[in-house]
């Protein structure tokens, strides 16, 4: 039977990137007969100013049916001053919960070919190599109660909750020691147990679940470190496990200590491996629509989706070494080339990965 | 009339940090003739062993009565199986609540002197001089309900709640601006206003502070951005303004940007300019004892309080002016010495720093 993969391009640079990686999903397919059919849907701004909603009803219907999806980016200043109900990160934000996508996995890796673009010493960074595992579908993002209100006094007041329950924090904390089982076998669970009690009740359930996992250490840091280690000794790290807040801000800093975020894809799994693959970038509006934006991680994240959803681990092997040969073989994107070096084209950087292919 | 400062070692590296920050104190009163009188108390866990409190009654009425307080730092593994009512940091929070030092000032100085100590490459970091503004008093760190709850399936749920008035962000903006408006003029606010409403009540706030500051630039950006540009380009900001949780996590990354945390200074105000005064770094469990820790953070943070709280610019300028000159002078303690060369234990530097006063 066919697979299904739907395709979401989103706003921005989203679009553009996600052209260059169904291209490269077409040249596999076809290369390794993998039967793979896809088609589009919106998404975000772009399904709001079509449709009046960013995650229209035929969007997610789709969604569900599909078994993988590829999503590019959401979001831009022009849906800005949007009320928050309708504006297009809630598109996003609706795809995670519904399809229950609440293992975030997202590596941050140093690419040897790129090891200049990092803002850190060598020293620091080289052979950088660590997993973040973010809860996605709970936590602040969408505890009950939130909103605007005014107080008796007259003046307003905002409020959002923090909530985790134990069966959320135990699937988390699962999906990051099998994830460590793979790798170095580490897991360094984040939170803020000195002040918030969700995180004494997480730090509680890592500590349960941990002994499922003999063979995988755990350790606790406050989010506070965390943050601050990231920046002066990140190599000490294998798998790290956080909330949804904690895992937005702490593996974005990881991703920039590689120089390289326009080169990280991520996926976003629940409970069945099914999953939703996008790069840990964002829209990026201001360079939207000339071209420039790096497709790498995009492609690479088509890379994640044929190995962790769709069973075709030769075809994920084919294209990460075929963007490993373009990054051997010099080719950069503005944000990844050295100062005053020369640069290749969104679309040139598409034709070098399916040359290479 | 004469001054009254309270001095809080605290616990782990906090008394031998504190011992050589009086040292400094005193030498100044006497030098500079300003009639300062200091007493000790206890708080944090040394508080609690020795009181069944980490924030004794006795503490928190001459807090109240000085006019600028000393911290060291509190906390440690010694304490960590402790309810949370009782834990070290409760003593921390509650002095901050009670005295209500909202306005948390955090600079993130690159010393000249100590450019190699920097995980970043020297580019990025040459001449790094942000101040971060967080607030204090508010947020999730106070925000109630809080707790942990056995929900009716059985299982348990943890959650806190995120909340800010519009008084409580009008009074931080204030901070800020008027920060600015002594430096380079620039404030960013940081929120995650794409997805919490309590910080789309922020951002309007801030907007609404800075009409009465024309002569200061207002930006915005989003937490997760704010984490990544701190390592891309920190270079960029000139004063931070945040809440208290994304507070935390910045200024501690922004603080380790520098390699030098172990100097830089913080002061907590309230709107008298009322303080206490501490070091950014944390209690350092792990060196406690040892007389290594350096001791220049909680020098500096004299420095800050005779500025800001007790009237001695003069004083305040010769105590920089003695730790610029030991740096220059090559002493060290370990945390920013290179690899391999010569450190001073927590008492030389003490030594040191009245020598050249
Ligand atoms: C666009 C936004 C809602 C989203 C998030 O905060 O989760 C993004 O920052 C991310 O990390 O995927
Ligand atoms: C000790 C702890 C409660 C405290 C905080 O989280 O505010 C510390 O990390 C700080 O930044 O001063």
């Amino acid at each position: 039977m066919s697979k299904k993969v739907l395709v979401l391009p989103g706003d921005g640079i989203g679009p553009e990137i996600v052209e260059q990686a169904v291209r490269v999903l077409d040249a596999v397919n076809a290369k390794f007969n993998l039967d793979i059919e896809h088609e589009h849907a919106l998404v975000g701004g772009s399904a709001y100013d079509e449709t009046g909603s960013p995650l229209p009803e035929v969007t997610l219907t789709k969604a569900k049916a599909a078994d993988a999806i590829l999503l590019g980016a959401v979001g831009g200043p022009k849906w800005d001053g949007l009320d928050m109900s309708v504006r297009p990160e809630k598109g996003l934000l609706g795809l995670r919960s519904n399809l229950e996508l609440f293992a975030n996995l997202r590596p941050a890796i140093l690419y040897p070919q790129l090891a200049d673009a990092s803002s850190l010493k060598p020293e620091i960074v080289a052979g950088l190599d660590i997993l973040i595992v973010r809860e996605l579908t709970g936590g602040i993002y969408f505890g009950q109660p939130r909103g605007i209100r005014t107080l008796e006094n007259g003046e307003r007041e905002g409020f959002n909750t923090y909530v985790y329950s134990e069966s959320e924090i135990r699937r988390i904390a699962r999906s990051a020691f099998e994830a460590a089982r793979q790798r170095g076998k580490r897991v360094c669970s984040i939170d803020k147990s000195n002040v918030l009690e969700v995180t004494v009740l997480w730090k509680e359930v890592m500590e349960e679940v941990a002994k499922e996992y003999p063979d995988v250490e755990l350790s606790h840091m406050l989010v506070d470190n965390a943050a601050m280690q990231l920046v002066r000794a990140p190599k000490q790290f294998d798998v790290m496990v956080t909330g949804n807040m904690f895992g937005d801000i702490l593996s974005d800093a990881a991703a920039m200590l590689t120089g390289s975020i326009g080169m990280l894809p991520s996926a976003s799994l629940n409970a069945e491996g099914r999953g939703m693959y996008e790069p840990c970038h964002g829209s990026a509006p201001d360079i939207a629509g000339k071209g420039i934006a790096n497709p790498l991680a995009t492609i690479l994240s088509v890379a994640m989706m044929l190995r962790y959803s769709l069973d075709a681990k030769d075809a994920a092997d084919a294209i990460e070494a075929a963007v490993s040969t373009v990054l051997d073989q010099g080719l950069r994107t503005a944000d990844i080339a050295s100062k005053g070096s020369e640069t290749v084209s969104t679309s040139q950087m598409g034709d070098a990965v399916l040359a290479a292919l």
